[in-house]
């Protein structure tokens, strides 16, 4: 157990691809909540803004949304207001991931917001200094995901273990509470199996499972490498 | 008609404020749906994001997103895909709010995206000449707002005529068939007189009518308004 | 004449290119005036914020900033105030660089600024929709160049020239006086000489001149291409 | 000493106010050095980019551009490149201003390319915890300034001492070498005093001297307060 959720913990970030739009989007969280049924996996789901009310009536695994703003209610036309994003469904949100980067104050702003309303931050860094420095603000998850294999299919935890090690060791010396994450090129059952072993509580993944042919033989495959990694949660 | 949509035309945008997120944005969009179907006025809602499902699937009105991104299908986490907003049930979007301001660029390819999608494109300007620059990208709608007066309760259409005359004159230079519409400071019914008056085809509101104490008497009073100015549409 | 300058006219944008900072750009500003002298065209050059003083102390040919912010004098650090490039010897600037994008709105407002500090304003836009937009805002002079081809040696005028006259043909809907060049690509005489053919006032360029192995030869190239199409400026 | 600089130490910024821009820069920069030859306290200024060859040409003590980019030469039209503001005279660049904030992915990379090119960084920060946060970043200096006091003339060192105190707690858990300056309504030199008294190796000002009737009289009483609290450097 990690505060309020457990690992380890696999989240699928449904960006704004085609594959996991409106329907679609519907449809994965319905495979990935199967796998969570079969294995007792904590798995999560991050689909679009527009997505999160009809996702989270249908499912009941633990919703995030990808963004919110450094916003509290008001005149903010065309920003996500977090207090929205919850009375929707999401427990959660991820922050700063690489495709939609923020400002540093306005990342401690978002994580501020977020504890006062009781959501979830996940915080995306880039590579171990950035992770460190977003440790210090104090989230409840980082995921540190390098860019440069973010869609490559080449597993982080195989191809840069030393990017994982690193970030660990770095982000434990600003912050010992914090549950860590790692991503990018996660595509099979043994990257994650690796993803462990090195350290981390779980996965951030995206292509790998949402244009898979067959995302929920990916995502099982996923599920039980974890849990023979770390046994059954 | 313009168009895919009729005039005069009402379109409240919801912003983040907390009176119109969540339950109160479905509540408010019932209150414009009675509205429209006691007078005939088109009265649009542009919920949040998270709600536009939730709102679309609750009344017949038209829905319209905040904002929705330049983006097409794929790696871009915390974007708002067009067809995302459209999968949930909206029909068009505002671009470039003074809230949500966007680059020159980015205006004309969110333009051309939602055409591709069938989406009306409702594109705010801060004054004549920036309403005549965006009317050169042809969307289907120009909204004027002067962001000095946006929730200020001093109406565009009475204390600054001829910002509205202005823009009128110079959109029309550039383009004969773009609708226009003019908010900032709209709360009262004689507000949108003056501004059909002034020769536009309606407004864009939003503080006027989500922090009014009774928002449909007061959408009521603009919708009343606007036939007497208009004639039955 | 166009209003404070002549044409035909060529600008030479440094870029951050390391081949022209600090002194590089000083001696490659000097090559740029001898081809002036030699010629009579009208050579700029564009050179990096902390280089135009230097610059334009050495020269005397018409020194351009890159870019300047929507601000005035106040606290603003960080920032590009238009008094500040002015006071350092540059006579205008860059708007808008395809890599230096910008709101619709600050557009708006640097224009207005550059007017009131008589600056000359160079837009830059990236197709001919975009062209006849900033158009509207009425600077002295709009650069088209389509992104895709900057820094390609592709010229525009040939590989595109529908692009250069249909931005032409929209941009004189809307403003029968800016000056108007093409850019993107153009990398020999010739590509001037069409450029001015199909109805340019002159050439924005960068690499083909910066990146080439002797640029006082093509920069000479390009202004007796322009005087042959247009006769003795 | 703290690595390539003195502590105590006094960085004017001289923001884009017009007190402060071209000659009046340079007049300004004289000043300074002024002090700092009567007093020997290590007085830096940062004027605007379009100043720093001037300034740094006129007098000899250390001149910081205000921001660069987080960018290597190449094609990076209107952005600011070290290697430029380093040719031209600077010695080091504030980093992410309250004024000028930046992504913390482009903080992370500013500092390595300061650390590559031999530039100072001191970066920015708004709270504590944001100042932990950088400092797991390893810049050469950080400054802590409330945005709430800038241009206040309230000081922080005596209206919030909370702040500076727990910054230093906090930067020192994260990072023991950086050097740690306090800015924001320090205008008389019992402020400087008190900022030194609770741990600070100087202070980051701005309106305080530059919109000063005397600036040479309030900086010279700025250094005489950090001599009498530091003894001479």
């Amino acid at each position: 157990m990690h505060g309020k959720f457990r690992t380890p913990m696999i989240i699928v970030n449904f960006k704004a691809y085609s594959e996991a739009t409106g329907q679609r989007a519907v449809a994965l969280a319905k495979e990935a909540q199967k796998v969570w049924k079969e294995t007792g996996v904590y798995v999560g789901v991050a689909p679009q803004f527009a997505d999160i009310s009809t996702v989270a009536k249908t499912v009941k695994i633990p919703v995030f949304a990808q963004h919110v703003d450094p916003i509290r209610a008001g005149s903010f036309t065309g920003h996500v207001l977090a207090e929205s994003v919850k009375e929707a469904g999401a427990i959660g949100t991820l922050i700063n991931h690489s495709e939609r980067q923020l400002k540093l104050s306005d990342i401690s702003e978002i994580i501020r917001i977020t504890r006062e309303k009781g959501l979830l931050s996940v915080v995306c860094a880039n590579n171990p200094e950035i992770s460190a420095a977003a440790a210090a603000l104090k989230p409840d998850i980082i995921a540190i995901e390098p860019p440069e294999l973010i869609g490559t299919g080449i597993p982080v935890s195989k191809a840069k273990p030393e990017v994982v090690t690193d970030t660990i060791r770095l982000v434990r010396k600003v912050n010992s509470k914090v549950t860590i994450l790692c991503g990018a090129g996660i595509s099979r059952g043994d990257d994650v199996a690796v993803a462990l072993k090195l350290g981390t509580h779980g996965v951030l993944v995206a292509s790998g499972i949402v244009k898979a042919k067959d995302p929920y033989r990916i995502l099982r495959e996923f599920a039980e490498a974890a849990i023979r990694r770390r046994g059954k949660p």
